[in-house]
């Protein structure tokens, strides 16, 4: 007799079980090797990859909600950053035997709520096991019109630098949660268990240049300054920070522009654009409109990275972002 | 001032030494957030993903010029089962502190012979930090003319069932490197840590069904035959061995059928190829021909999956494969 489905070997009972209700057409109701997937007609992909590790990004008391749309919404922050529309994810997990069922169908219908957020769907992946902590891999694949990703190169000296939403928060809440800094509100802890990617954003024919700020905004300014062999000056005091943010004190305010975890998108403005922009300085996107602030300006290249404060003094920061190495 | 390589964060430093070398045109240099890829005109995309894991898929001994050899070829089995070219490759990787730049020099290395023997190129990826071990996550993407890519689904009873290679070197491979088994030849350990993907084999227009053996040959026949509502008989003395395998004596027949880690092709031909196929029991890969044999048949499903004896002796084996769970 063919075995009913609970004599499936269980690592497939368990892709079954959890994942077949967010698999999409391209996935053969994961039972195949590989997906099948026909790209848009005319357009170009866009893929990219991001891992996350239990107690790195984030914590084993997160809810399991929130930790697959954390990975899946960096992911699709990339995606943003370069003005392109999701179309499908996989995923791979490496699971220690700790974790209960229940806590995989906790995080399969926190990335269900997403798929319908952004009209995307689960395309493939793989599970095995691990010693170690949990560790989750995403790839996302999205579309763009040929010739219309808008990449970190293409800023020049003279440019503005823009900033979506607000910055500081996910560091902030991340330091809430380790018990550092109380806030009243849920807003920091929110914004560091779901990033708000900004799925739609229309960068093209107006950004020269972008990236989405995961490693803390100072350090994303010179990777792109580097990129494009020139300086900046970001105005400190004009980095938008949320009304929870301002409230924890000026003294956060190096965590907040260098502590990561932001998925905003810092993007380049030529001048002839930035007139129109800093008039109606509000963009969409799939989740609504997004506020923009111009936070800084692209310098000759020997100026280096400078970061002033409200009166025109350099600031000093101890680090300016995190590395994994 | 622009800091030089050598200021970089280190985590882009790390990417750039190592991974540059590797990244294809859509990589963009691997200085955006995504890799902008132009799908060739009138193909279907196929995508898989696979993770590895240090001591479940491999061994920290393992030469790490081999060890993402191995994942990217697990992958390139991945394609190769459904029919599909190879397009390119994304990597994730969660890495411990201990592990010494050097290791990382020779995995790239090994890498590059395989990207040049497949003709592939990286496309993107990520790099974090881990206190567990080390886990590689690999996505592939291939193509395939619309419509031709084999699936799991499309056997009917009465096709016979085929494997390309032999069958549980791998398998015996990693007994060798445990200890438990002696090997004159180097060919099990050879073949447990580089697998030999079936990358080019013209399935279509000849399989009904296929799949890459990984989980062991009895837990995928289970598979297939599941995926199609069908039974199979499998001919145990039929199944290919290598000289090396044989040597190791028939008490280690059932490591072979059910030990995993194979990477052949199991697929289904209906009776009408079946005789053609037998003449000439060889196909065409990219590597070069393989020689395929028929190992069993598919029958009704009320008969479940068995395995006979060079004499029809049922073989009855104490597990048929591998799960993570």
């Amino acid at each position: 007799m063919i075995p009913p489905l609970s004599d499936l070997p269980r690592e497939f009972a368990f892709i079954k079980r959890h994942f077949l209700a967010l698999a999409g057409p391209a996935a053969l109701e994961l039972s195949d090797d590989a997906a099948v997937y026909t790209p848009p007609a005319g357009r170009d992909l866009v893929v990219a990859a991001d891992a996350m590790v239990e107690n790195v990004h984030f914590l084993p008391s997160d809810p399991p909600e929130t930790v697959g749309r954390k990975l899946l919404r960096c992911n699709l922050s990339d995606l943003a950053a370069m003005g392109a529309k999701p179309e499908g994810w996989l995923l791979t997990l490496a699971c220690p035997k700790t974790i209960a069922d229940s806590w995989f169908t906790a995080f399969c219908n926190g990335l269900k709520q997403d798929q319908l957020l952004f009209n995307v769907h689960l395309m493939g992946g793989d599970t095995t096991s691990t010693r170690g902590p949990l560790v989750l891999s995403l790839t996302i694949l999205g579309s763009v019109v040929p010739g219309q990703a808008v990449k970190r190169r293409g800023a020049r000296e003279g440019d503005s630098l823009w900033v979506t939403g607000t910055i500081g928060d996910g560091a902030l809440g991340l330091r809430v949660l380790q018990g550092k800094l109380t806030d009243s509100s849920d807003h920091l802890v929110n914004r560091y268990r779901l990033p708000q990617p900004r799925v739609g954003l229309p960068l093209h024919g107006l950004a020269s240049a972008a990236m989405d700020i995961s490693d803390g905004l100072l350090q994303d300014v010179g990777h792109l300054a580097r990129e494009n062999n020139v300086g900046a000056v970001i105005w400190g005091a004009q980095v938008p920070l949320s009304k929870a943010a301002q409230r924890c004190g000026p003294q956060w305010l190096e965590t907040c522009l260098t502590g990561g975890d932001d998925y905003e998108i810092l993007f380049s403005v030529p001048p002839q654009y930035d007139a129109k922009l800093s008039q109606n300085p509000v963009l969409p996107t799939v989740l609504g409109p997004v506020a923009v602030h111009k936070i800084g300006v692209l310098t000759a290249p020997e100026k280096g990275i400078q970061t002033l404060g409200a009166n025109g003094e350099p600031l000093i920061f101890k680090q300016s972002g995190w590395s994994h190495f």
